[in-house]
């Protein structure tokens, strides 16, 4: 890796950050920050159907922000890779959640996907999925 | 959409409908040459951790194909983003499989994402995951 594409990756991996830190602070302005206001942009949650554009994804988060009491992320296994403008994030999550006095912990993977728009790293995909069974190991 | 870039939608949308016949066929070879043969690939079945490299990605498809009787695809809301040498593609999945004489359906959604490579377009990132509830609807 090149020291530009070496700082350029950290970039991305600063954004990717920001995406977590939104969502465990419940910050739903910090959370639109991390996002490219565009209507091509997709989010797909665990378990969940396709959602497109913007302000959809950002109805979603507002549901899921409200129903959550707190939520703390582990990012594990974090790969970046570039591609010109774009780069696209693979990484474990593991959660903890407290909803309603119980504490739930979950693990998912995801994929995220980052266009730099005017000098900032926007994510443009995010797809995370829950983790139960284990294929091909 | 440029003239140029509707060409080129095309030819990723037949490399995204060869993926679904190579699945439908229960096809190694087929499936393998839909792949980028390359060690930074990932694939993340549905409910499934992230595998990473072309080899532990077809041994898996090996796992898959030998479990599975019969089973048939539905692409649906099928959409297409270029960017440079990378497209990437998001659709549904209604599923139609056949198992010791039952029939299961199940309904998926998946992010595609396709690199061209000495002039085809190969995937490098398979990511399904179930669709159970509907959030932010």
């Amino acid at each position: 890796m090149t020291e530009a594409d070496y700082e350029v990756t950290k970039h991305v991996a600063r954004a990717n950050r920001a995406f977590y830190r939104a969502f465990e602070k419940l910050d739903l302005e910090a959370m639109q920050r991390v996002w490219l206001d565009d209507p091509s942009v997709r989010c797909i949650h665990p378990g969940s159907d396709l959602l497109i554009g913007a302000e959809r994804i950002m109805d979603s988060w507002r549901a899921i922000f409200a129903g959550t009491e707190a939520i703390s992320f582990e990012v594990t296994d974090l790969s970046v890779e570039l591609f010109g403008e774009h780069a696209w994030v693979t990484n474990g999550e593991e959660i903890t959640a407290h909803h309603e006095g119980e504490v739930h912990s979950a693990k998912t993977v995801a994929t995220n996907l980052y266009r730099l728009h005017e000098g900032d790293w926007r994510m443009v995909l995010h797809h995370a999925s829950p983790v139960a069974r284990h294929l091909g190991e």
